[in-house]
């Protein structure tokens, strides 16, 4: 079975490569009744591209998001949503010099092994970071129908390589500062500093990786399937769509497995005729049910594996061990492009959920 | 949609509750041709329990396996595995006293609100840590059907709150070892001091988490299906099926966000006309896709939430603040009997989408 | 991807064989609190078994449903249900004699084929239609849901061979009457002339197929989900799931074919401020969906394969022609059991797109 | 859980609307290394659209596939493959007038009930026959895909309202007739009368329904994956995603319930080494398996619901009875264009169990 779609209520099937036509996505699932425009794709779409050019690549991707179904007359009608965004400018003559010589961390290796040599290696193909662009537009519809019932959801850096941020942010202030650095951290000092180290990084030839923390907040208690399909279950397996994630965790996390049990453990207490915690090592989900705390996700990023620097690898062609320095457009540091792409998963696996526990109707209201 | 399912080839259901009549599982598209008997699943389940009774609940859960369907003649048949495990000793009384309480750390409440009050709540139900006992038996089918291809899953532990070893092991220690220690770690000298420190959490009314590890072997390259269904995708999902499990990451996981792309990059190179990398940072996983290296997963398991030091909560019954000891059998540390269900999650998970590729065949040999 | 499990909400999979230890079966998705007993299955199991010894085979097959899990003081707890009977009195030494001859118009032949040999031929095994004792289980619990919305299913037989009842019955009618008849058919004028029909059959070695048809009532309009799971897709699927079935058909079926629009059209009017059909031709459903009215659906059932008449079929052992008369208990017309076998597809079906559209809630009242 | 995909390993997603941007469709799953163009797609999107004006609308629909992805260098790659048609000349003035009074025999009521009034409903929106057309290219790939394996699909016309052929055709008479005659049935002689009936009715404003025969030539014996996803109950679903479906069934069908066992089964018998049958009452499936032997469907399709003639039905807006007459542009019969449909319905679900079983590879050479 190809694994192309993920939820089971609000679904969502993702097609496109890197440097094919489109980029493109299916919603299926979405209830009827929620007011939806192609404008509305625009500002999240805009956000995958910082504007800061030093630390991102060159090419200028401006997205423009088209619906092709499933709106009418300005609201979803029940049917599926299909949005696509075209590929410009691309340049493929970068990669047809390194068809055969497999970048060390990247998909291409497995990939030709997988699909027998047919795979569009072009830019990565399908394994590129492009694809994401289909993530954030089913995100943006998954993002619209969580706020009508006040889920706000919030990604944002915390670490570029070493340089790290120890703040705990206020939802306000990620709101406001998230997006005022290039390199999404709310920590504005900090976000400086991690500026400097993807500029240093392209510099030397190399690449950086960081952490993304994600947080969503109003969540209802007792969203999740057990046994398996488990709130922290279904937003881990989302967030490895996002290429060149490699660790994912709740709350304390791993820091967790360090702790006596009163210290992990979050009393609950009444807050205003609610039950509450009062410390949040559980990151909102306990058994794989929410429990009407904010949710918070953290996810590791690893360094871009495109690096200038020259490395070891193989020609798979004459199967005889070669050198590689990775040439073309690429960015030295892709935490700052990941950051709307988790909060797009985030939300995609949220709006399933609240659907499939039937809090979200299947239509929103009548006509 | 209940998510009592995982797998989309190797498709295992679990159902039962921790004080019910039974634990139990259905394995549907498990090959036919697989030799299968009641004993093959003995050895698991007995590596449940570890036999030193200090670091373990008093229940004696003397598990036996019965066959309940899906075998003929000694071999898998091609049709549903049905198998289940009887619950004895079961005493709920404890449970009733608590039953307003919910305890901090554990699904109590938001169980309670999504089932409406329904749900079985005596020893957690079907949040207990007993219903790994599915996972192990469906496990042990994925593991006799993947040794046949040489492919070996072990899991072990790592740390145990902040005791930890910093070994490397080799895949013949780990076999030969970890499960002479009842803490499940194969650096021996480790696995006393985290014997000690489980005796001393339990003295204290205390907990303990800690950290297990999961190695594959021998899996062929190319296997996982992205953009969604990604190998560590469905990896990371599977091992949040297991009570506790906070965090989980592959190869350098957390620590790769820190690293140079230069140092994070597995370089290729050939061995024996085969292509391997040199270290293992990515944990055999590159977009999703195994390389043809060991896959390496690292699992971040909190401390039991049921202690018995005392604990704020809130009374739903009369919706007033509270506070709770936790009575009755708790383990004061999960870890070790969570080591054969990681390795059961990760096993179910490598046979599915190793029959997904076409890898294993639906019939494994002519009669 | 296996295939025995059906529905996406109220998710059913079945597992065992003829003449394994149990037939089972776990419904998964089941709303909680919708109060649940062992007693609940007897009567439907009951109803499988026509009290007439000379129209069913001798097999006394008794069949008490054991409840194993989901179930907790009295209620259904939104866990997986899972139910199983004993099977009992099973002979299998009339199939090793014909186990290289396969019987034809049965799946022996290409059993053979798909499971290279391994699967369990004794009475038909997995193909048998003892195997929708655990449909009829899982119908029990979907049919007490739907019972709480007034919807309700009523299969019976309308012919079986030439025999035919041409007339309509209402719902009263249907219920009292067909359990009645050890033919199940509401006209028990006409149901006399079955048993004959069947009783005489039998002693010519031979076997009779039938018409089964089922109304289900006050399903609300608007249910269905377009394009593919369509309820009449849904439905024509499920049914198939009972052997022997050979086609299915809506309201005026294969007749529509041959009406011009205006005769085939249900003209719309009101009646008592509800939207209602004159007459009846659409089965129910239109474009996919619920219209409102009573669903009305005919199934076709071929005559039982298994037979005393000496038949041609080839030896797989030794690749030569050959003859066969089938010895054993077989039923000379599969019809009487096959009712609330179909009965038990189409509540399961219903079940689950009442909860598909939000119509059945995931708990039904507050405990 | 929304229903607008179908196929398991070979997975089928339409979306679009009759008076849309476009209609299109994702295929996911279809092994990598098949030679495809958009050339290939316009055989069968001509075969839709008969050449006789008289017996189809008068919109000129000349369709041609664009695809958007998945496709390199001529071959498919293994990433999903997206299609899409533009929709020209939609006039949506006929559609507004009658809003709210719902067309007997077509879904306008029971749509407008569940999605609330959003639904797009000009042309009939998602439950147009124009959304066939992504029906049609998604087959185009099954049928490329089965043809690599021999496997032919050919649905032909066998009656017209009440002209019907009772011709037993040849698979070269069919592939040589069925597209020379505007009704699609390979029996000339008796096509030209159904030409007659069609352009009666329409001058009656009046409209006709039939029946549309499919077979499948040289499927391997073992495909199928019972107990519910058997070949028939697939294929049975799949042909009610075509509009206007109200009956299927098997080889003898219906007519199977008159006959006797010795009547209906198929005896076995060798041929050239091969098991075959002597007779085709089974339709090529038993037990829900293939048999080896050509797959019969026959399909019962309702006469178009859209006449001239006046009928009965009720003002939604206003809820008072009310009279209409449909104007615009509709077929007088829907089953020429329902040929090609129902042979991309076979195709599709053909082509998924071929990969379910494994006999077709997940790539098809090695590059």
């Amino acid at each position: 079975m190809a694994g192309n779609s993920i939820g089971k209520e609000f679904t969502v099937t993702t097609f496109g490569e890197s440097h094919g036509k489109v980029v493109g996505v299916v919603v299926d699932g979405c209830p009827a009744g929620l007011p939806l425009s192609e404008s509305d794709f625009q500002e999240e779409l805009d956000r995958r591209i910082p504007a800061e050019p030093k630390i991102v690549s060159a090419r200028i991707e401006k997205d423009v998001a088209k619906i092709l179904s499933g709106v009418f007359n300005g609201f979803t009608t029940g049917a599926p949503i299909a949005l696509m965004v075209e590929n410009k400018e691309t340049d493929s003559s970068d990669y047809e010099a390194i068809k055969d010589l497999p970048r060390p961390g990247h998909s291409d290796y497995p990939a030709r092994v997988k699909y027998g040599g047919f795979n569009d290696y072009r830019g990565g193909g399908r394994f590129s970071g492009r694809v994401t662009v289909a993530l954030i537009m089913a995100g943006t519809i998954a993002k619209k129908l969580l706020s009508r019932y006040d889920v706000d959801v919030l990604a944002y850096t915390s670490a570029i390589g070493q340089v790290k941020t120890d703040k705990k942010f206020g939802a306000a202030e990620i709101r406001k500062n998230r997006y005022a650095a290039a390199t999404r951290c709310p920590d504005l000092a900090c976000a400086e500093k991690m500026e400097e180290a993807i500029i240093n990084a392209r510099k030397e030839g190399e690449s950086l990786g960081g952490i993304i923390e994600c947080i969503a907040l109003n969540m209802p208690a007792g969203i999740g399937e057990p046994l398996f399909d488990s709130l922290d279950a279904d937003l881990a397996k989302a967030v490895f769509a996002v290429p060149a994630v490699k660790g994912v965790e709740f709350g304390a996390g791993f820091r967790a497995a360090e702790l006596m049990g009163s210290e992990n453990n979050d009393a609950f207490r009444l807050e205003g005729g609610k039950v509450v915690t009062s410390t949040d090592n559980a990151g909102g989900v306990l058994g794989g049910l929410t429990i009407g705390m904010p949710i918070m996700i953290r996810v590791a990023v690893k360094p871009t594996p495109s690096i200038a620097k020259e490395q070891k690898t193989v020609n798979l062609s004459t199967m005889k061990n070669a050198a590689l320095s990775v040439k073309g457009r690429h960015d030295p540091c892709v935490v700052p492009k990941a950051v709307p792409a988790i909060e797009a998963a985030v939300a995609i696996t949220l709006a399933d959920h609240m659907i499939r526990s039937g809090f979200i109707p299947k239509v929103l209201k009548e006509h």
